[in-house]
């Protein structure tokens, strides 16, 4: 088992040290399940009660926190939870892929693998196909005709990245997703629709990660592209010809129709989705389940379907839940108002009136 | 074909008989296609036309079914739907998978299989793995290092286990499920977001069902769990460190984000979505595309988005849609006090005032 | 590289040419990028601006386009994406499937397999399959037992079609479907959920398109069935025993119900749910993110959660924005006529009243 010293810890990502800075640290967990030989991390206000109650050895905290009364080792930084990703690699490094290729990855004569690539049991890499330095391909994956991998790639089991498909440096791909299937595309014709065959390709910045059984599909004519530095959810859906942009984040089942331009640090919620041809600016925030129907400014946050601005949307729920009350208060007013008047209103004039 | 006697089923699911007895029945079917040879079931109100019309043989009904001038068989039962499912394998019994392992199944040599272990062409069981005893696998499925399977499961085509999982005995995974994938953890950082390492587990209980495309996320630290009994449809997602509890119905394409806890018995409808960090009371029932985005007491019963009390949600939707004729009301109003009180209001009074 | 002049295409979609109809054409790409060898088309008034821009050496139009001063070729026809679509096919023909069996496909002696089929690494065909003349399927695709696929056909990779399911002519089916799933069938008792077998079929016709990651689950007794020429996005859900009619359009993470049934040329936008037993009629238009929760007459337009008229509901949407204003003019009247009255009124009437 590796240990490591408080110290050396604190030495790895520049943290102040109050207590024993030579115990002896063997894991890292959550503040609740803790013990005495692991690391936590104190990041938000919300864990305020789980530091107090936590048996762990020591705890990565903000420069700002005052230790009364504590009894593990405090490592203060500029970000916890930053410090405490980079420590986690330290106890637990990724397990190497296993090396070469498998006997039974069928690998064309017309395909290009790059040095140190893992190629997993029954992985196929098609003719022009070419894997990067360094990348791992797990069970069952298909790199299909032309597709390039770039280095240190990890794709994960059954993976499909088709025919033409770029994928930059260090992607990682989760177990199901799909790269380069073809768009929705079909033109309506007396005899049913007519399929528009999808020839356009797929472009994967570096450093993008793709969640499982996600469906990434090539554009009709113009690429599909995602950013650099991206990360994809599991379960998420991206229309041919979508470009998004660098350091977005798109939370699970989210679905991106045909041809929209994603701005670079957009955020987007679980199960939200987008029209097809719009235009989000660069940080935007969509709240989960948020259906965007128009253009969306750069910056903006938006809630509700069809979206409009989050605090607009949630203002309006909270009247919502008093709408009940209004109908019976307006009915009032107009038996008040008839009562004093000795009169009914004409006819037409009624139309709108119920009972609440 | 194995044929039946009414007072054979009628036995095995403590039936009383109404009609012939010794009729020979060959099969199942709907009341609506059934024919002579045929048993049916009537389990609600809904189905009472189809009851009066089918030309079933042989029909399952509550014990209070009153049998007036009805042809077929009467079989009452105290659940007609449950006893219905009893027999449905009597005349279809699930086919035993193929024997063995197949040639083209890579195992291990650190892995382990128990007695009766099917595994399909393609297969793939890593280092450290262990399967149940009785259970099989489906062709090009993974079972990662070091996972454990349980006895009499049943894996699907193309399913993932990854290393270390944990699924408990008589589960049922679907094809294209993915068990243990990495959870969508990032810390924020001026260079773009760091990946936070997913080094927690992921345990499945026993006579769990999930279903095909399902995307189950390992925990960032701590485990993801999924309880005894619960059934996933298809297509769901559940984030890491999520834990579910025993006796749930998750319906399809519902999506559960990160760290949630989720109480026995919750049903969840299609596409309904819960926001991270969340509890849900045990028993809770939650609508389609509900949108939870804050913890649910046990037992309640949400619709809508942000979710509330299904009663609230319905009654604010019937009232919306009476909303245009209140503005006109409202507006009808103000013209009356303005005739009346021969005055227009003051400019800042009238902001909101709007022609609807 | 194919090329083609002008008049060459002309004929093949029946244009009328104006500007050189001896141009040289090489390839196909859209207004926006689009040089001198390509052919590009103007199909609505969105590309107005696009094809005053364009460098494309040709462009197909609508009859009633008037050329003035353009540098490109014009081919006028009735449809101008239909053509295209047409087009692209002459210069990016799909390219012809690996021909022949792969070794490593596993094919069950009781299988059997048409004239010039087409099956890649790891395919398994299982015993009493029949795959027909023509048909591709991709590496890693499962055939279950007693399943059987037309002619023509194009399976991607690792697509399960499950035993005994029945697939027409000309289908073509993208990486990672999922054909012939369990549905989710459950009888409530004291001791869980009990699993209630799925026995029924699942039918899918000619010239059917099913996405990337979908999952149609067989029937619980009855067949689920899609029509002809009928369409579905990726990552659709369809329940047990629903019945989708033909020329049906599904867009991305759609969700059906068990044992709906969905009329004929039927539209769903991404997203959109219906609940289980439901009917909708022939030609209707369901918004992405729609709920339907109870039957839909044919050619009806829907929106919003529970589903309402399209027009209603973006009526609501619009008043909804303005139900903060409404609730402050209500409290005004209300204290207009408090004060004109000189009176507070009784305890009772004033429940509803809050400020705004």
């Amino acid at each position: 088992m590796t240990t490591f010293t408080v110290s050396d810890l604190a030495r790895r990502v520049g943290a102040d040290v109050l207590g024993d800075p030579d115990r002896r640290l063997s894991g890292v967990a959550s503040l609740d399940v803790a013990g005495p030989g692991d690391l936590a991390f104190f990041a938000r206000e919300a864990m305020r009660e789980a530091v107090r109650g936590t048996r762990a050895g020591a705890v990565l905290t903000p420069r700002s926190f005052e230790p009364r009364g504590v009894r593990f080792s405090v490592l203060k930084v500029d970000d916890p939870h930053l410090s405490f990703a980079r420590i986690v690699r330290l106890f637990h490094p990724e397990p190497p892929p296993p090396p070469g290729i498998h006997p039974s990855a069928r690998v064309d004569e017309g395909a290009r693998l790059g040095e140190a690539v893992s190629l997993g049991p029954g992985v196929v890499v098609e003719d022009g196909a070419r894997v990067g330095r360094g990348t791992s391909v797990g069970p069952g994956t298909l790199i299909g005709r032309g597709a390039r991998i770039g280095v240190d790639c990890r794709l994960g089991h059954a993976v499909s990245v088709l025919h033409g498909v770029e994928v930059g440096d260090r992607v990682r791909v989760h177990a199901g997703a799909r790269i380069g299937t073809d768009g929705f595309g079909y033109v309506p014709a007396p005899d049913g629709a007519h399929k528009v065959p999808q020839i356009g390709g797929c472009v994967i910045g570096d450093d993008v990660e793709i969640g499982a059984n996600c469906t990434i599909d090539r554009g009709a004519l113009d690429d599909t592209r995602i950013g650099e530095r991206t990360k994809l959810d599991n379960l998420v859906h991206v229309g041919h010809g979508v470009c998004i942009g660098s350091d977005c984040l798109i939370a699970a089942h989210v679905g991106i129709a045909g041809s929209c331009v994603i701005g670079a640090g957009t955020q987007m919620g679980g199960q939200a989705g987008v029209a097809s041809h719009l235009k989000i600016g660069a940080g935007a925030r969509i709240a989960g389940q948020t259906g965007v129907v128009q253009d969306v400014p750069a910056g903006a946050e938006l809630g509700g379907t069809p979206a409009r601005p989050r605090r607009s949307w949630l203002k309006e729920a909270a009247h919502l839940s008093r709408l009940p009350g209004l109908f019976r208060r307006v009915a009032r007013i107009e038996r008040r108002l008839r009562a004093r008047e000795g009169e009914r209103p004409a006819r037409p004039d009624r139309s709108d009136e119920e009972s609440a």
